[in-house]
């Protein structure tokens, strides 16, 4: 196969040995199945921060442009936590889907067998339960005009959210895309009886809608969302919805699985680029160590070679290796019962590398 | 004691059925307690924008302000929901609150034995929840500029929010002081990493927290807390949090303890002048069959006789009511297990009235 381009961008913390695991994943399925990649490696997040000054560099971003796809670890840690504003990882995460045109995250919040227990929620509530959050990524407040004035009463704080019509119809038009190849189910969710953003936004999904008849639509207004999640997660199949609302929905779906510690996310623009990362942060406490869990980066490679690529058996090779390694015992310290028998980093690496 | 002026506004659905039934408990407390009432009734919501024209009457918030406190039942239905913005229940609610400038909404979260098993959470992670969001009601993206505008990429939609300093310090304030009466511990939940409108909240925050040093203060981004909610609900004691975040939270905490039916809700200004409501919606589906729960504006009342007249002991009495009726096994049919044994609104009612 034609050589792809893999941005490295390994990140603070536990990143650079995740990443590690994931490109010897990758490395693999070159032998297996033809493919062929070039790894270049780039500063970003708080060793940017403290290497170059900035927690984007220019080089890095270049990097990321001139390749086909962007593996990223984690960013961010107490020691820049207080930093100011242009000096802090999250920027750098701003900077880069802005700059780069990721304007949908897609966040998959799926349970893993062997993990059904660790979640908080009752067995029976969460079987079934396979959702996807696609988050809006580079509109809305984290993106409108921000400022400090003086008002009447003492000095005040603005932040802008704006949404055009075109940023919604992209997003949405991604959303049921991606549901029609699911269970066709759709939520769009908004707060249409508050802000004029989300009467925008409801506007543009009911007038798409008719384009894709085979999909079943529900709008939910988003504390009714938090709510439904809780209640009735396995209804669920595709949710859509704004930058803000995303952020906050995506995390508790993630976390209502029980498996926040497995699972990848991708975050998508125009055309088949995309940038490929575990939900999990970069867990300063434990980096450094060798005992991080590599399988959410790992999977974050799979949903590369689908989304990106189209290297659909590759794909599912790596999932069914992770799956493989999973039933037949083997954990690290995170997801380990017998916290005495977890394996490092490397070994689970090595493993899933193996069962492919 | 002085007659308390109470403004009555029940509203659609359910409201007028539940409503009802906190009016005959808060006779029966003038009786036992010497305390004295007098009610006045207004139109609000969808009945009062099919027969005035608008959900918030000038005579009903006339009455709500010339009144020492507010019992509303509920507002909304289908019927009125594709109205245009001015003629929608929310308006009227947004509206009333603006006006009475009731800045902080406080929603109680705990579990109820009775209602334990009916939580999708598994009960060890919820045993011991009992937290309270405070939530900033009258400022934030809710009520800043919102508009439409024709931009580059096609027509715009924009809504600002705005926070002062004034605002932040009242709502935060107030939190400080219920958790001081509380386990003192509070969470104040922000977006830092992003918002503006999120920093200034946490300046003033991290300025005024050395008066309250006997209270434990962390600091939690939005997104974690919408997951830490449900990883350990029993470590939140208040939380405190604007207006959109805490929609969100107040519901995503309320659904948690499995007793959303259950749970009263207090929107208060500044003095002791505050609105009391159900956090249970109209529910149109089961109106004007006298099936409703009364229980959550019942409690309601003993939020309304606490927070704002200092009857401490009628309040414990109607809490204390509800409890022994519960534990002798009477339910409404929205929390009983054998529905065939359902009590309706107003047996339960009476039975509560009986058990002061
Ligand atoms: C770090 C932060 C700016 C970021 C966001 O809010 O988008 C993170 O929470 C995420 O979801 O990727
Ligand atoms: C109906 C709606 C405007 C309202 C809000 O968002 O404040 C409701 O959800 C609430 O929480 O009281």
């Amino acid at each position: 196969a034609e050589v792809k381009k893999i941005a490295v961008v390994a990140g603070d913390g536990i990143g650079p040995e995740v990443v590690a695991e994931a490109i010897k994943v990758m490395r693999k399925t070159e032998e297996l199945f033809g493919l062929q990649f070039e790894f270049e490696h780039g500063l970003f997040g708080g060793i940017a921060i403290d290497e170059r000054g900035t927690p984007l560099p220019q080089d890095t971003l270049e990097m990321c442009q001139r390749s086909d796809a962007v593996l990223l670890g984690a960013v961010g840690g107490p020691k820049w936590d207080s930093n100011p504003k242009e000096l802090r990882p999250e920027t750098g995460l701003l900077g880069i889907r802005k700059a780069l045109g990721l304007f949908s995250n897609i966040r998959p919040a799926n349970v893993f067998d062997c993990l059904k227990d660790a979640s908080t929620l009752k067995p029976e509530v969460l079987e079934g339960t396979d959702l996807i959050v696609v988050r809006e990524l580079t509109g809305g407040i984290y993106f409108g005009e921000k400022y400090r004035r003086e008002g009447a009463h003492g000095e005040e704080a603005v932040d802008t959210c704006v949404y055009n019509v075109t940023e919604v119809e992209r997003i949405v038009r991604q959303a049921f895309e991606i549901a029609q190849k699911r269970s066709k189910r759709l939520a769009s969710v908004d707060k249409a009886n508050v802000l004029e953003t989300s009467r925008l936004w409801r506007e543009v999904v009911i007038r798409i809608a008719p384009e894709y008849p085979d999909v079943e639509l529900e709008h939910v207004l988003v504390d009714n969302c938090a709510m439904q999640l809780l209640r009735r997660p396995s209804s669920f199949d595709v949710i859509v919805t704004e930058n803000m609302f995303g952020d906050i929905l995506s995390d508790e779906a993630a976390m209502l699985t029980g498996s926040i510690g497995m699972l990848s996310s991708a975050s998508l623009g125009e055309g088949s680029f995309g940038l490929y990362e575990p939900v999990h942060g970069s867990a300063p406490d434990i980096a450094g160590q060798g005992i991080a869990n590599p399988i959410a980066t790992i999977l974050s490679v799979a949903l590369m070679y689908r989304l990106t690529f189209g290297y659909e058996e590759a794909a599912t090779a790596i999932e069914t290796a992770v799956k493989n390694v999973l039933d037949a015992g083997h954990r690290t310290g995170d997801i380990a019962v017998d916290k005495s028998k977890a394996l490092g980093t490397t070994a689970m690496g090595d493993l899933i590398v193996a069962a492919i």
